[in-house]
């Protein structure tokens, strides 16, 4: 597939809304999509989506549209979504506790192989079936075991600490749920999902409309 | 306050970023910040920030910078946050349990006055204090109470219902945590965190970096 490295984060923000909205088809039995269709349906013009997968080669045929198992195939190949993914999540509090579950059973191929917690109540225990260790541990479990991606759900007067940890471990990815933002190391992909911002945003559009 | 009715989404998705950053300079007992301080700290440059700030009349003084605590009361007050909201949670499940939580708790100011359910197992019961209702009583409490935002975590199936009976009851903005998108009328703020396109970008910047 030919590849361009200078593609945007717009862009790579809008394919797993393509994905998503193709896997809905796929469910309802659709073969094919024409991009007009395609367009209604995610929202965008059928020529932003065209631009958009030109990046990665390009996947529509003139006068028939898109193949729709096809394409959500490419596109999860080009998230990487055909791989597995190993995590460990740090903080088990009722956030940690749910995108533990969340995550662990509604998105084949990422893996919660551990939950790391300070608490004393909660270590020994299982969450929804993931163990839950002793924060203190996680160096040496990092050492011993491959983890691709490391969740921080703790407060955000931790996030740096863990991150960091985390990153001398050898993980490869941070989805950082911490209310302030955490620095990585080049070469580590990082997303932060910032719930309050997310909130406090639709304040604004709440009082703007 | 000058106001502009073009604010670009990017500018209000950056408020709740700097708000926070002057929280945590007001916790650490600064009084004030240049702008070249205050880049770095954001991660955005200082002429960013200064035209980002400007849309709303511009707050800083030229060889001064600026007052922490003025600039937090003034994007609070951009955003709405110096006013309450009264939400309701529909889908009491994992997600939805940690999101009342979270919310009600670490957020002055966004209170959950109940929790929506279908399972006959958790209505009736208080979830960190929040009772926990039938969804069948949705439409009346609605009718009963004033509430603002509807925080939607049932299933994507039931999203779109879902956010049709949230709107008809008037609640003004809609904080949708399903897997898919839901429509509402104009009028309506919708605020859409999808964790698994966060996830799955990660995905993408770990094997693309």
């Amino acid at each position: 597939m030919p590849k361009n490295d200078n593609i945007s984060k717009a862009v790579i923000k809008r394919l797993p809304r393509y994905r998503r909205y193709l896997k809905e088809l796929m469910i309802e039995g659709k073969d094919k999509i024409s991009s007009k269709e395609f367009s209604k349906l995610t929202g965008y013009t059928a020529s932003q989506i065209r631009q958009d997968l030109n990046n990665f080669g390009g996947f529509g045929q003139q006068g028939y549209g898109y193949n729709v198992k096809d394409l959500f195939d490419e596109i999860s190949s080009i998230l990487g979504l055909d791989k597995e993914y190993k995590m460990v999540l740090v903080g088990g509090g009722n956030l940690g506790q749910a995108l533990a579950n969340y995550t662990h059973y509604s998105n084949m191929g990422f893996i919660v192989e551990c939950i790391f917690e300070v608490n004393p109540r909660l270590i020994g225990m299982r969450i929804n079936g993931i163990k839950v260790k002793d924060y203190a541990e996680l160096s040496d479990f990092l050492k011993e075991n491959s983890i691709d991606i490391g969740i921080i759900c703790t407060t955000k007067n931790s996030g740096q600490e863990v991150a960091d940890k985390l990153c001398a471990g050898g993980v490869r990815g941070i989805w950082n749920f911490t209310a302030l933002d955490v620095n990585v190391p080049e070469g580590v992909a990082l997303e932060n999902v910032h719930l309050s911002d997310s909130l406090h945003s639709l304040a604004y559009y709440m009082e703007n409309k």
